[in-house]
Order: structure tokens, then sequence, then C-alpha cells
């Protein structure tokens, strides 16, 4: 791993890994990324689906996005998966925290061109954000392909950060009367809502 | 409302806002905001808890922490906020998508340093964050204070977007033999898990 970016860990040490490993299980735990570039000194954070094939994070976009055509031509860029695990329920304000896994990849992304990268990759996407869908749906029309810019940002440099467990109360609040602990958050999904228009005997897939 | 940045929606007009009412309800339904800097021509995008008082984004991190040094010291930045609402599944990979609501907000920052200013931003981001939790919290000492920087970012140039409701198939695609719908997503809350120290007797609070 190299580090073009500053990714030391100045503080908080103990929450801080470069664990390619660990970085790949909380990205593919998450459905969507922050991406963060600068134009003309603004920063901006824009939240986007993404994927994973093997070390490269994909990110699509309309070819006429211009945050893909910055990106494609070589503007940095920051992306943060995060996952909130947890309330953290200290006593005392200052202890209070939050569970969390977080990873962030910095670098400069590539346009992919080749069309079979390019469908691989598009693959790799409808598979990392819904599941066995990918059997059940027609095969992109190169008009589709055309109108889809597909980028591919290195999983090279890197951090993940996380923080787990019951809270950090300090030594003289553990004699207070107050409930501590953790109430777990998780994403979850819900009952699915057919589309009006399902053909008549349509039933919902296992995969959802 | 100013527009220093440019938040003009460029693409997906439809899917766009500048209503602050609607950007406090996105921010007031989140717990974290992704944070976009640059420094050395480098975008970071960090994790991080928030709250809102009135008209001002609150961020609050350690008076060390090298970020909040740099956002207090006049560096712009991004605050971005996102709910994934669900996955939408349409006919075709194209026109899969996903139900969000989202919102930037570009700005620079203040550094709170006014210690009843201070003490009520603290208090909206406990309130925020853990509703009903700051009665049962003694009150943060004058070191614990000192050891936390406040910032404030006016929602004053921001921009939301969302995308809701069922899948936008092509014509073309209706005649598919296959499921379509939106399967919502919720971040939920699991079982408290208590501290292994809480005292005998304290039971669980209402507000979990």
């Amino acid at each position: 791993m190299t580090q073009k970016a500053d990714t030391k860990f100045k503080r908080a040490a103990k929450r801080g890994s470069h664990d390619f490993e660990l970085a790949c299980q909380v990205l593919d735990a998450g459905k969507i990324c922050h991406v963060g570039f600068s134009l003309d000194e603004q920063p901006y954070v824009l939240p986007m689906s993404y994927g994973r094939l093997d070390d490269q994070l994909l990110l699509h976009g309309s070819v006429a996005s211009r945050m893909m055509k910055n990106l494609a031509g070589g503007l940095r860029c920051c992306v943060t998966v995060t996952h909130l695990d947890g309330l953290v329920y200290a006593r005392s304000t200052f202890n209070s925290s939050m569970n969390y896994r977080s990873v962030m990849v910095f670098g400069t992304a590539r346009l992919i061109t080749d069309p079979e990268e390019k469908r691989a990759g598009i693959q790799a996407l409808v598979d990392h954000l819904m599941p066995g869908r990918r059997a059940d749906l027609r095969k992109s029309t190169p008009k589709e392909l055309n109108a889809t810019s597909l980028l591919a940002l290195p999983i090279e440099t890197f951090s993940v950060k996380r923080r787990e467990g019951p809270p950090g109360d300090s030594e003289s609040d553990l004699d207070a009367p107050v409930w501590a602990g953790v109430v777990p958050l998780q994403l979850t999904a819900g009952e699915p809502v057919d589309a009006a228009d399902i053909l008549p005997g349509i039933k919902r897939p296992d995969y959802l």
C-alpha cells in the first residue's frame, strides 16, 4: 500500500487500521459511499452507490455528469463508506460516543473504456447493490452502456477506522446512578413494495 | 439563501431542492454526516456526529484534532447527510436505482468560543444524537469543555436531493416477466446492551 494521502493516525490510533481485508469487509457491507472532491476551491461530498471488483472500487454515473467527467479527468478524490453500528451511552456527555466502521479510499479514478471490463464492472455493481438480481434482468444495451460512465478507484491508499464495544467511562463516573450501554443500530430492509404495473402472476423473488 | 457554492442542478433537477425546512428535516433525521475538505490538494471525507441549532449545523471534536483546527481556521467544507431509504428494483440494470434523501451544506465553519453558546451547542448535539439523555447526565466540567472544539456551519448555502417512489422503467421494459418494486431500508435500533458495570437496580431508561 502506498501512502500518497496523509492517512497516518494522529489521534485515536487505536481505532485505525490499514488492513486491506478489513477495508474490503467494510466496503462490501455498504450500499452507499460519499465521494469527496474539490472544484474551484470548493469541496463537494456526494452520496453515490458503488461496487467493488477485487482491489478496485467502482463508481458509475451518467456520461453527462460533471462530477464523473472531472473524476475521469484525474481529479483527486476521497471515497468514504461508513456504517453506524450503535449509539454509545456513557455516563457523561464527554464520553458518549458512537460505534461505527468506516473506510476512506484516497486516489484518482480511472475511466473504464474497455467494453468487457465495463460490462464486468457494471455486473459487479449490480451484484453488490442487489445480490441475486442480475439473473432476472435483460442485458444492458449498447446505448445504455454508452450513456454510463464507470470509474475504477484503486483500493490502495486507504484508512479504516472503527469503534466497537461498551462506553469508556472515566473511573470517577462509574458510581453515577445512570444507565450505560450501547443501543445497536442496523440498516434493516422492510416489506417490499410491489410496483403497480408488474405483470400478473409475478412473485417476489427470494433474493429480496 | 446565498449561492457561494455551485449548487445548481445541472442534471436530475427534479430531484433537487433549496428548501430550508426540507433541509432541516433531512438533517434532523440523521445521526452522522460526512465532512469534506481539501488539504494540500487532497480531499478528505470524514464521518462525524453532528447537531443542529436553528440555522447552524454543529460539529464537535477534540481541540487536538487537525481537522477541527483547519475548519476553525476557515477551511471551506461541505457537510453531507444522507439517508438511504430503499433499493429500487427496476426491470433493467439501467433504471435500477435507490431512494434516498440527502442534503449538502457548503461553507466555512466558525469556532464557538462564547461559553454559553458552547454549552447550548453541546446540549443541542446531545439532544440530537440521544434524545432524552441529557437530563440523566452530569454537567460537563470546564476541563471537558476546554478539551472540546465546537464548530457552527451556517445552513445557508445548501442543496437537498432525494428520490422516492417506484421504479421508473422504460415503456419497452414493462412487459418483462420480472418483479419490480422497492425494498425500503431503515436504520433500526436493536435491543440495548447494558454496560457490564452499571450499578445494581439501574433500569433501562424509556428514551432508549
